[in-house]
């Protein structure tokens, strides 16, 4: 079952290992648990339902708890602690696009907010109700999740929204095909969401961004659906797929997708590289870009990321060997791991091999072989279970991300490590920051930064100085020629920060856009524009 | 000197050789040749301008005449016989983007109509004045050609908005980059044009669409001014480049454009090879396309494209020995020429050509080496020039074109070409009509259909065959599921069919994006949305 205040499934269990512990601990001191809030501690606090009855509409107090916050590290901390907030008055769970519309159309009479569910994995707030005079209907798209058809002829494959990653992909290989989307969130996240939210996955090298995955589709909004036909290409006038992406649920509800699969690839494989300093990785990792080497996966961990990599991997003798060997060969202190794919035929990715390796040794790069990439694909969606290791521990931790130019990735991502090595400075609390690029294209890369703090002695604290660290660093993404975000989207959490980069003519044009699809503004208000 | 009434430079004359000449005379009969007006003639009927005096604006008649038509078989009938219809009433020449402001500010006090002007090479009617009460003025780029900037490590440039693809490419080889961007227009064409109008390359397969060529930029309103800041992608909202590509002058006017360039490649090579038939051809290229081998370009001619190609070649005894040679190795009647360059390093092309035989192979392809594909980047921007060989022998000629996904393309491509074929059978007139499909994606193909006809006795009898030939064919499109544009836009003579694709919803949205920049409608009214 998935857990009601964490990340996936409750079987799923990943510890911090003890020299983990101790590594952390000696970084920025022992941890600080906080106490759990139960279930029914916060089932007792769920208010009464504003709605009437509707057939399609569940006011269970635990469906609405469950629909209530997303991931974020504020979301975390309002799980645990029981402090939710604001809980949606119900939640539908429509089976059709004519099921949604008479949704939409109920809510226009009775006066309602409609959010617009996924899988429940934001981390910038997309999900959370507001506190609001109006009732709010939070409308879960995971009963349509069905692969509705496929055209084998052009790769398209039609999709209900609320299909998450492991059922669009189950659906697709039983069929010899892949989409090969892998965001972080892939084991929840679905569809309709990576098209709102402008999801980017893992393998983005190989298989593009949801962007060039996502072919056209169906949205219902409160001025009618918009049909959007699929073209491989077309040059008549803006295109509309590019409005709904990323329109985060402002716009209308989507209540079909096609996409643009794959074949299935004949061979993938993961190989790591250690490279002698992060100048030269830096150097390394443009140049595979730009150079279209076609690799299917690029990742460049910086020295911070490498060392807390190591250090947290288990097996802590393994990984004395593989250092000292990596010394020998040239690899030592300040060392960064880069792990990249080849996904294709076999003589693709022999070719494809060949040049990645001659290239990065030219940079001075050790290549270690297929092992460490092993571990990665093994450990690709895990992550996330992590957090409640740490929190275990004691350890706060949470991700932000952005992504800017070449000439501007290595400044941006020095500026953000230290707005939030020092956010907590004047209180005199340490923070532990690492950071890896994990999206590289021609023109620069995302930047993906972790950090883990203590929380602090309460729940009050904890989340305060999350929200100094998160306006630190977004602040300083923002004021430095960094996009507010790569992939998480907007939300509520970054839409203080988006005028910055579309300006104040093109913030105006966006909600014009909510103004003409969503004429009285029930659609998730506050999210990705603050009004 | 750039012609007044037809396409490219004066000294640059293209023939229709005496073997071509019978060739089509077989087909659909002796060509009628038209009489052409003289500039002078023209000149004589510019009327006065309405409007006042500006330092920045001519009023000057050759000026008005020249910035009056685009390309489009249309414009040149009407350049031809001397029937300009109606003329700018002045053409600026702005040299900055401060310049557009003042010109955009006067427009508004002079309640004037704006008409952006690139490389003028519209073939859907974008820059044409329309009669108005209201004076017309149109804002040429011309000045704004210039390299800016570029960021080597980022591998961006950043130019005015008016340089034209020779200008774009000598400015960048000096330092050792490419665009990469080559439409057939690529001679006159300009970068701000190529965005407004989602323009499309004959290398898209490696440098991308405009769309990914497209950075960011500057654009200059009605409403304010529009910085669209280059990322190397964002999550953060609807990506208002997207707004920008293909608003064909209805939003504002582009001061300003960030380019994605590339290093120029080691190596570049074209080759030929000929597939047994239509069938095997297209499950050829369809699979070559699919299986993500990382050509540069890729076209197919149809075997009526084939058969006329090779017959208006020149030199035909050669052609004979080819045709002899490629009978012997199975490509006999009914053969297709496919075409592809693979661009990059020795290693890279060397991979890419490999994979490329096998798989052709495989279809029955038939290898014919480099020389075809050498004559065939002699001759990539000359086919423009053959409409005036053609016309002096007395026949028209158009092209038209589309994309759709590949389960439709056959089905498609036929529907076109039998709606042109008959198009004046009413009249017992027949057309000469071929295809190649030029822009290749995993989901599907654009489709370019090229058709010849005869005149007839006057301009007003060739304006109506054409009329006829045009609608019959962009009904067909847009009733059988294709887009009514690829690459060339929609301007005002696609806009009639454009409501299809987009819906009822999408052009509404559309129109409120067009009344957010543009309160006034003072841009280009009737380009894009009919109203």
């Amino acid at each position: 079952m998935r857990r009601w205040n964490g990340w996936g499934d409750e079987t799923t269990v990943v510890e911090l290992p003890s020299h983990g512990e101790a590594f952390l601990a000696e970084l920025i001191g022992p941890g600080q648990a906080l106490a759990d809030a139960s279930l029914e501690q916060v089932l007792a606090k769920v208010p009464a339902s504003r709605l009437s009855a509707h057939p399609l509409v569940s006011l269970d107090a635990e469906a609405r708890l469950r629909h209530a916050r997303g991931q974020s590290l504020a979301d975390w901390l309002a799980m645990r602690s029981g402090e939710f907030g604001v809980f949606p008055d119900g939640v539908a769970f429509p089976e059709s696009a004519a099921q949604i519309r008479q949704l939409l159309a109920w809510a226009s009479q009775q006066d309602l907010i409609v959010i617009a569910y996924g899988g429940g994995t934001s981390v910038a707030g997309h999900i959370n109700p507001q506190a609001s005079d109006k009732p709010v209907l939070t409308l879960s798209l995971e009963r349509m999740g069905k692969l509705i058809e496929i055209d084998d002829d052009s790769l398209i494959a039609t999709f209900g929204p609320g299909a998450n990653g492991p059922q669009v992909e189950s659906q697709l290989r039983a069929r010899g095909y892949t989409l090969g989307h892998y965001p972080q969130s892939w084991e929840l996240s679905t569809l309709g969401g990576w098209v709102a939210s402008r999801s980017s996955g893992q393998q983005s090298l190989r298989y593009g961004r949801i962007e060039q995955l996502f072919a056209g589709g169906k949205v219902e909004t409160f001025a009618g659906t918009l049909e959007i036909p699929s073209f491989p290409a077309s040059a008549a006038g803006p295109d509309l797929r590019e409005l709904l992406l990323g329109s985060e649920g402002r716009f209308g509800i989507i209540s079909e997708v096609k996409v643009r699969i794959s074949r299935l690839a004949e061979q993938e494989n993961f190989y790591a590289v250690f490279m002698p300093d992060w100048q030269q990785a830096l150097a390394g990792i443009r140049r595979l870009a730009q150079a279209r080497v076609p690799l299917s996966m690029l990742r460049l961990s910086n020295a911070g990321e490498t060392r807390t990599q190591l250090a947290l991997a288990g097996h802590p003798q393994q990984i004395a060997w593989l250092e000292k060997y990596l010394a020998l060969r040239g690899a030592r202190e300040g060392k960064c791991m880069l792990t990249f794919g080849v996904t294709g035929s076999r003589t693709q990715n022999g070719a494809s091999l060949k040049q990645a390796k001659a290239l990065l040794k030219g940079f001075g790069g050790v290549f270690s072989g297929t092992l460490l990439g092993k571990k990665w694909v093994e450990n690709r969606f895990r992550f996330p279970y992590l957090r409640h290791g740490l929190w275990s521990a004691g350890y706060a931790v949470d991700t932000l991300e952005t992504a800017t130019d070449w000439s501007n990735v290595d400044s941006l991502l020095n500026k953000v490590e230290v707005s939030l090595r020092d956010g907590l400075g004047e209180e005199g609390e340490r923070v532990h920051v690492f950071t890896h690029l994990s999206h590289v294209y021609g023109e620069g890369s995302s930047i993906y930064t972790t950090y883990v703090f203590r929380p602090g002695n309460s729940y009050e604290q904890a989340l305060a100085r999350w929200q100094r660290l998160k306006h630190a660093a977004s602040q300083t993404i923002v004021a430095n020629g960094g996009t507010i975000s790569h992939q998480h989207g907007v939300g509520r959490d970054h839409a203080p920060y988006l005028a910055v980069e579309k300006g104040e003519l093109g913030m105006a044009a966006l909600k014009a856009l909510s103004a003409h699809f969503d004429p009285e503004q029930r659609l998730a208000p506050g999210v990705l524009l603050e009004q």
